[in-house]
């Protein structure tokens, strides 16, 4: 089997998208519309197994991280959610009560986000669960924030603080005594709270160049950023946002919050770029961590570590 | 877990589509834009070891019939296809080939039936092979044939001959010899051709009222537009279109042609209703297999047996 990334690029050549069209390699495809709008789609496949341990997530949780996990993808482009679809394969032994749950937490988060569920599949599974989840939304025409469009000397930001997911689940894989602070952490991990608002300021905020969410950790996904724009980046280690909470668990069992926040992912939090002087003007919160660069090369400063971010495979 | 039907029926009732829209209960759904279209989605997840045995279908095969199975369901609604979203998990240990194959034959009939990949996602499974595939296409708007809109009176028709594909795979899994006949039936079982401009043609022939693709064999689908409908069918089984194939195929292992007919499924056909007095002038070639009725009862004349068509649990 290929690396994720290197099976990614051979699909991406053999699908030329077609004329207009955004298609693969950005967190949505973008499709343009005759009234003014751009149509915004993500699909996300969740295994089991792969993405989630079946008894050390609740049903509920599950269903809404599906959720938080995709509609992550449309606040990335700083778009408008309009709908969802949702396949499910499911193995015959599950028992109701997880559907019922399952759905209860899909609802609540496709409530709150506004992505109502339009229609699905649902089948049986030989062995795990597989869940696949497309998302919909809409963004003005052209004012998708996207990968490929960073500058040389934007600053690059985040929203949050980085590494309380991967916290979080090293809390649970662990089975690390219960605090408030990891008790906070494995809150981040199974409800994430997509940056939806904050995407869609910052897509109408002049002289924010690009965007992405944070997925597999700014190791993995900042290069995808560097990549699509042709450009390197220089960031601060010791600039990266922790959490008191992330600090206090990472000094309380050895762990290093450095390579928590920049390898662990799933914080669903925005990593965007800005040109310098805009940054000022930006009202959604976020914090600087360093500077796109000419030269196609990641410099950690602050580190020596070449830190990667998490691969499917 | 539930049933097929009654989990659907439970997401339904929990998540009632907004206003204007069509949702869960039909093939697609309809999301009527501003342009005089309406937008149609549909999204299916195969599985290995549920839809398929890998070693027993080549990846040019399945590649191309995870898109047939999605661009059927655009064809059940006489809409034309505008684009795909391609989710898959795939086990380690497969190789590039296999990928490489996959890709060719999704490349295959996205071409020729037009709908150009888009986007997608590909994750790691720890077990098998997982595809989710969604696709797009557009009717204008208010003409898609949907399951619910046929009436008392309608004569109930058919493309094409059904049994062939569940034929097929009756001698793929048996092993049976290879001839002639053998080898066509396979081949609709592993190449299925859906029929998108059939679809499109009785979407604008006037009388047309009610369509679905025929995916779990009609001994099923039937039952969803009796059920949409609220009303029952009267279906001859001496009526239903038997290939010469199928029939020289269980004459010769001793199979029947009917229960193949009604119950196999994946024959990727299209199932309609049309008013008596309009059946002449329809120009898509079709064979009349009997009568939508008031009692919300299916009949089978000419035999005594119930069929019922495929579940998926």
């Amino acid at each position: 089997m290929k690396g994720e990334f290197e099976f990614i690029g051979d699909i991406r050549k053999a699908f030329p998208a077609p004329q207009g069209i955004t298609g693969i390699g950005d967190d949505c495809a973008i499709i343009p519309q005759q009234n003014g709008w751009d149509t915004l789609v993500s699909t996300d496949m969740l295994v089991e197994g792969t993405h989630f341990l079946k008894d050390d997530i609740t049903p509920y949780q599950l269903g809404w991280k599906a959720g938080a996990v995709n509609i992550s993808d449309i606040a990335a482009m700083g778009g408008y959610p309009t709908g969802s679809f949702l396949a499910l394969a499911l193995p015959k032994k599950l028992d109701s009560d997880w559907e019922n749950e399952f759905l209860r937490g899909y609802g609540d988060i496709s409530r709150e986000y506004g992505f109502p569920l339009l229609g699905g599949d649902t089948t049986a599974s030989p062995d795990g669960i597989g869940i696949c989840i497309t998302v919909f939304g809409k963004a003005p025409h052209g004012k998708s924030l996207r990968r490929n469009t960073a500058k040389a000397g934007d600053l690059i930001c985040v929203t949050g603080t980085l590494g309380d997911s991967a916290a979080g689940l090293e809390a649970i894989l662990k089975g690390l005594p219960r605090s408030r602070e990891t008790e906070a952490l494995i809150g981040r991990h199974y409800l994430p709270r997509p940056r939806l608002t904050e995407g869609q300021q910052l897509a109408a905020s002049p002289g924010v160049h690009a965007m992405m969410d944070i997925s597999d950790g700014i190791g993995s996904d900042l290069r995808h950023i560097m990549e699509e724009s042709g450009l390197g980046a220089e960031v601060d280690v010791r600039a990266i946002p922790l959490s008191e909470e992330m600090t206090a668990f990472c000094a309380a069992f050895g762990s290093d919050p450095v390579r928590l926040a920049l390898e662990g992912g799933e914080d669903y939090e925005l990593l965007f770029t800005v040109q310098p002087d805009s940054d000022p003007d930006l009202k959604v919160p976020h914090t600087v961590i360093g500077t796109m660069t000419k030269e196609t090369a990641l410099v950690w400063k602050g580190s020596d570590i070449d830190y990667c971010g998490y691969r499917h495979f």
